[in-house]
């Protein structure tokens, strides 16, 4: 396990706590850290450099935020045995995939969405029931890509294998572009001074903004292109609904409003 | 009481549990959802006519869908005594206001957010510390305004009196807006078939899109300019976004991910 926070200490905690005779080895910055998460039971043992985690290791989880990652994994997969599993979790897949062709890397990301940062906040269940995904490339092991699938479903997950690209695309659609949105949203009310006695509706729609903007950042700069691609389209969206508000049809406004015939109202593409 | 549902069967429920003396007497289309109003507790007694209903009270409350208000507070305006006070719960305020200049009509809008419908979902604590808009016109009594403020704070919600057309587009920008956002990403989604795999960011973002089509058809009819001014701005926005996206700055994406600098990268007029 390198690098034991949030998501790195829950995969600690559900391999020990479900997966037979697992052996967690943990390593991060931060020996403090380490330690919490060793006392939380998150790891077995804290281990002194990187290449003492992966040593006689069978599978090593890269945990670093998304910027971090690619020198991780690089470290990782330069330190570990010939037949261990080297993955990772972060939210983007395009760079790491094309960069580690490398039979032992398999990448992966777990949705788990918690706005919580920290080993404190590691749960055993954080992964039970989520989706998993797997994005072996071209190079990766059919092996190791099954040991890695055996241990995600241990972990409580559902693995679903998918080419790093369209995760990419996927994830800026549903994940990305809702951030970017929230943003957007909460940038224009906090600049009215209205944020005070909004409602519901708005609370919904813009409780994502509030997270960790050093996460986002990563991930805007990782996946700029495809989240762009998807903005421009909701903008292009967005322009054709203020269009149907403005007729004052109510006729059309009634197949706006109503979800099953939105996509006659407004062509997505 | 004129329209016994969600809302007007929590006034109800509210006014009996926490008004003295409070004597609420409904009236509706559906004898039956009437009779279970009574059931639940939120009327005192069912009348057989509008004009029974409003017939020697202090305050009635309006609580059709908007599209329906008008005609209904024009009966009740006609029906009810000269010192009655007269309120609607409309979310849409500069219509009615700018029709009905009677001193006895003063418009209202509580924020209470729920999916569901119908009386059966009435609770006596649904407006407790929610915001209450009153939106009085030049023309309403000042005494009669003041009989409703007290009314609503006796309901346990916080009174506050605003403009009707500063209303309107206080709830384009934080209300009406994210339904618009919501649906156009649900539908795009939907377009796309990948809904089953979305994460909780997009469920939050777009949780308000399920909500009751007709409601927001009529919303979208009556307050539809100054929604489309703020879907306008938020496209922009977003097309402003997206070059940040685009450009792969990670200082100008930085700045976009951190709410506080937002304003600075993505000016909001």
């Amino acid at each position: 396990m390198l690098g034991v926070g949030l998501i790195g200490g829950s995969i600690g905690l559900a391999a020990r706590r479900h997966a037979d005779d697992a052996e967690v080895t943990g390593f991060g910055r931060s020996p403090d850290r380490l330690e919490t998460a060793r006392g939380l039971g998150a790891i077995d043992r804290a281990a002194g450099s990187l290449e003492e985690a992966v040593d006689g290791a069978q599978a090593v989880f890269c945990c670093a935020p998304v910027s971090a990652l690619p020198g991780q994994i690089e470290a990782a997969l330069a330190a570990a045995p010939p037949d261990c599993v080297v993955t990772d979790v972060g939210s983007v897949k395009g760079g790491v995939t094309e960069r580690f062709a490398d039979e032992r890397f398999v990448g992966g990301h777990p949705i788990a969405g918690a706005e919580t940062a920290g080993v404190e906040h590691a749960r055993a269940d954080l992964f039970a029931g989520a989706v998993w995904y797997l994005t072996p490339s071209e190079s990766s092991s059919g092996i190791l890509y099954e040991r890695l699938h055996r241990l995600v479903v241990a972990l409580g997950a559902r693995p679903v294998a998918i080419e790093a690209v369209s995760h990419d695309r996927l994830l800026a659609a549903v994940s990305h572009l809702p951030h970017v949105v929230a943003n957007v949203l909460v940038s224009r009310a906090a600049g009215r001074g209205e944020l005070p006695r909004v409602g519901p509706s708005f609370r919904d729609a813009t409780r994502v903004a509030g997270a960790n903007s050093a996460i986002w950042t990563d991930i805007y700069v990782a996946n700029g292109q495809a989240i762009a691609d998807e903005v421009e389209a909701v903008a292009e969206a967005l322009h054709r609904a203020a269009r149907v508000l403005r007729s004052g049809e109510p006729e059309a406004i009634r197949a706006f409003a109503c979800g099953s015939e939105i996509s006659s109202v407004l062509p997505t593409t």
